[in-house]
């Protein structure tokens, strides 16, 4: 197993969960990350990059562990000043986090793919695994909601999920396509499966199959695709799974969270608290595995990996 | 004297000490700032205006007293930061002052005007001076040294203003001309003097004379138009004057200065040091005003703006 590689698709918090589990378990060469950037925005003129920089925080052992977003030991003086000058201050910059997004900026501003520069600043924080953006071009998610459409950040952050959803669409998602980096994991000889991490399948895994190149690499299904639910006892742990399936009169349950998948996976990893669905996802015509998913602990990260991966390699 | 309104134009440290004092004296309707922005750049993809902001750090009390530029009670957690992802940290920025530079640069973005944005902001600091842009447009002052070109920043701080100077010009400033606030400052019918504060001549005040409509109101002389010398007893308070004026070969004396600037002068104010040279002065057609023109105390800055106010009437 040792030379054998992965491939996780991952969102925000949840996702990066797993995707440090997967990290203690794999060496660099043998796990990339493709992630979200549908709820990538343009903030204060800086290009902010949500996920990639929960993944990369978490990944550094700089993740805020009480916020779930943005660093540590942050601070907030250039938040109060900006407040003082009249500025937008819903979405909270840190002073150390501003770092990121200003180096990020300026080099995507010098004509860098923002490929090259996640891999510099990843680099940086001396995260050697590979986390690649789900494409180069800008992919926008747009929320529907009862009052109209609104640009994620404003639905997720401003508006905390307070309006209720009625669809999900994912702007400039036709044009694009994977980035070479990310072709070349999808081609790794030693690839032995793709890992989609418990993270919300309408705002977070489906803006990266809407990049067209990536939904066909797991609809061919070269290597065995599993997904782990998000949806623990008709709950999401953390964020807005469950009550966006509830307004899309969607169960809110695992199984419809399989069944969204449906054609794209191979296995569907339940939480113990759901033994009881796994018949149903088995009638999707879908290889099941019952664990804890619930990751409290780093412990519980690296054990829910390393369950992930035994069911990959299972039905490998 | 309580109706009448005047006009300064000023650069960085040693313009806003003078500022300062002639703002302690007159009424916000009585006084403009008309400010250098050749010394403005774009870096890590803000906009920095590094004169608006001591002046504006100085009138608000938010000027660091120890370093002459930035914030007082500044910290530099993004900047550090910025250092470990390899960021550009010749240029420093705090963490508080930052945020001046992203909400300008914000706003600009929107497409309001320079002259705009700095009255936003400074209202937001309780500074109801108007503090007036030498113009809208970007006027970009270039240092000629015997290794070529540099942009003044890279001159000025990335350098120690280290490189020999051989000129300089004011890219831009041709096609620039003066704001319509500057223009409604200049037709103020109480106008009753200009001052020309003791910053650098060649890169603080020279870059604001090179819009074409400034020299022009200047050379017009509707009002008495009055210089305090930068340099005392041969030497500039701080900054690189008096390097300069080595450089170019030009004796590095105040008399120096007043020439520089005739054509344009009514009244030339020496420091009590330079006494004797009152009769040179003289000779090139200008009046001449003595008395303590270092400013250490915040009393001197009053005492010095009360007697250039003083001179200018007596000239008017």
């Amino acid at each position: 197993m040792a030379s054998r590689s992965y491939i996780a698709l991952t969102g925000g918090v949840g996702g990066a969960k797993l995707a440090l589990g997967l990290s203690r378990l794999l060496a660099p060469a043998q796990l990339s990350f493709i992630v979200n950037t549908g709820d990538d925005f343009n903030h204060l003129g800086l290009h902010v990059s949500p996920d990639i920089d929960t993944l990369l925080y978490t990944l550094a052992g700089e993740a805020n562990p009480e916020t779930g977003w943005g660093r540590r030991d942050e601070s907030w003086r250039f938040m109060h000043e900006l407040e003082r000058l009249g500025g937008e201050t819903w979405f909270r910059l840190g002073d150390r986090d501003l770092a990121m997004h200003v180096e990020r900026t300026r080099r995507l501003g010098d004509g860098a793919r923002l490929t090259e520069v996640t891999r510099e600043i990843a680099a940086a924080f001396g995260v050697r695994y590979p986390i690649l953006p789900m494409c180069d071009r800008a992919v926008r998610t747009i929320i529907a909601t009862a009052g109209g459409e609104l640009a994620f950040q404003h639905y997720f952050v401003r508006d905390r999920c307070a309006p209720q959803v009625t669809g999900f669409r994912f702007d400039g998602a036709e044009a694009a396509t994977p980035s070479p980096e990310a072709e070349a994991a999808f081609d790794d000889p030693e690839l032995a499966g793709i890992v989609v991490c418990p993270s919300n399948p309408f705002v977070s895994v489906d803006p990266i199959l809407a990049v067209a190149g990536i939904r066909q690499r797991l609809e061919e299904r070269r290597v065995p695709v599993v997904a782990v639910s998000p949806i623990i006892a008709g709950a999401a742990i953390k964020g807005p799974t469950a009550k966006m399936m509830r307004e899309l009169a969607i169960p809110n349950d695992a199984v419809a969270v399989a069944r969204h998948y449906r054609g794209l996976l191979d296995g569907f990893v339940l939480d113990e608290q759901d033994a009881a669905l796994v018949n149903d996802v088995a009638a999707l015509g879908i290889e099941v595995s019952v664990t804890q998913t619930l990751m409290v602990t780093l412990a519980d990260r690296i054990d829910l990996a390393e369950k992930v991966l035994q069911f990959c390699n299972r039905l490998g």
